[in-house]
């Protein structure tokens, strides 16, 4: 029986892929392992069904057998444990590819998501322009010493891995800022993994949900 | 050989066991490892050797024969499934634990880091009581989702996990805190985390680190 994951029946995002269901799409199309999708309204999110299998009322989950999980870093990391392609085959390669899953979510993530939120919640606040720059300046430092530990390298390390997968999807929520226009390397490294099918098939179809939804 | 790891030479939560060098020695302490601990000043952190081998110039990292890796995540999931004591054997509950470390370390920890960076460097700005009492709010939402989700028992999910230990080192930085003190079995889930042996070891030796070090 094929996974079942839950996603926004209609994404806060507006069909650009950065709902936390598309590194999951990502992970399984790589994998090549089909899966289906269980759409989830934000009122749904919040009740108790949903709360049994993700306590934080958010989405995605995964079901497959008898297994639930929650969690996209969590999920991204079985998947590529039980199937070949985004893991290398030696325990040590492996052990940095799942170190760089760990340095996306939570070492370059937190200061974009809080961007993120700021300029969602915060754009009335008089205070805004001072947090933002503050938050901008903690995110550049990140950006500098990734895209110097990256160098001139395709993938942080040997083959594309689980790793990227989720540097990239992090790196992803900057699309179009001056953050990551200021890092060419970095910019690279993004569209490398926008063009791989993998990545394509998995944005067309959280695409498609967001159109589906009477999106425009 | 004895995995070494790198330490502050003087750490900034003055020996409360908050830096992340302490769920790596707890982990190191639970699956019975010796270690040895190479301890490194704020200068060192970011000058080119250190940043060899962390590219954030942040502590701690992990070397084990030819393996070097950073990210406290990384390491702790490293050291669990490589030895008996933090991880159920059954592969469903394997990929549960995982799944609690990454809900500790990309669900619970960010605001809750958000608010230790703002008590320490926003408290003389106008907004400051402002912008606290939001990310209290945002704590508050995950600790109540959180101590539902734990009701009466006494771990995440079965025995005591390398998810528990991420989940209560994420909880201590709210140690003395009102929104800690509102969630009474998370209160008693942190103390009987820290009650553990090898907890208590784990955070002696922390301790005597920054007593040396000419702390007080």
């Amino acid at each position: 029986m094929a996974p079942l994951i839950t996603a926004f029946a209609r994404s806060p995002d507006r069909g650009r892929g950065l709902a936390r269901d598309m590194p999951v799409r990502w992970a399984l199309e790589e994998v090549g392992q089909p899966y289906e999708v269980e759409l989830i309204s934000f009122e749904e999110m919040k009740q108790p069904p949903h709360r049994a299998r993700q306590p934080f009322g958010q989405i995605p989950t995964y079901r497959e057998g008898e297994l639930a999980l929650f969690e996209s870093g969590a999920i991204v990391l079985y998947i590529a444990q039980g199937r070949a392609g985004l893991l290398p085959d030696d325990p040590d390669g492996r052990a940095r590819a799942v170190m760089w899953m760990f340095a996306a979510l939570s070492t370059i993530e937190p200061p974009i998501m809080d961007r993120s939120m700021a300029l969602i919640l915060e754009r009335q606040e008089v205070w805004h322009e001072q947090r933002l720059r503050l938050l901008e300046d903690r995110i550049s430092t990140r950006l500098a010493d990734l895209s110097a530990r990256l160098g001139d390298a395709e993938w942080l390390d040997g083959a594309f891995s689980a790793g990227d997968l989720m540097m990239i999807q992090v790196l992803r929520r900057l699309a179009g800022s001056d953050l990551l226009a200021a890092e060419r390397s970095l910019l690279a490294y993004v569209a490398r993994g926008e063009a791989r099918p993998a990545f394509q098939r998995a944005f067309a179809a959280q695409l498609a949900v967001f159109k589906e939804s009477g999106g425009d």
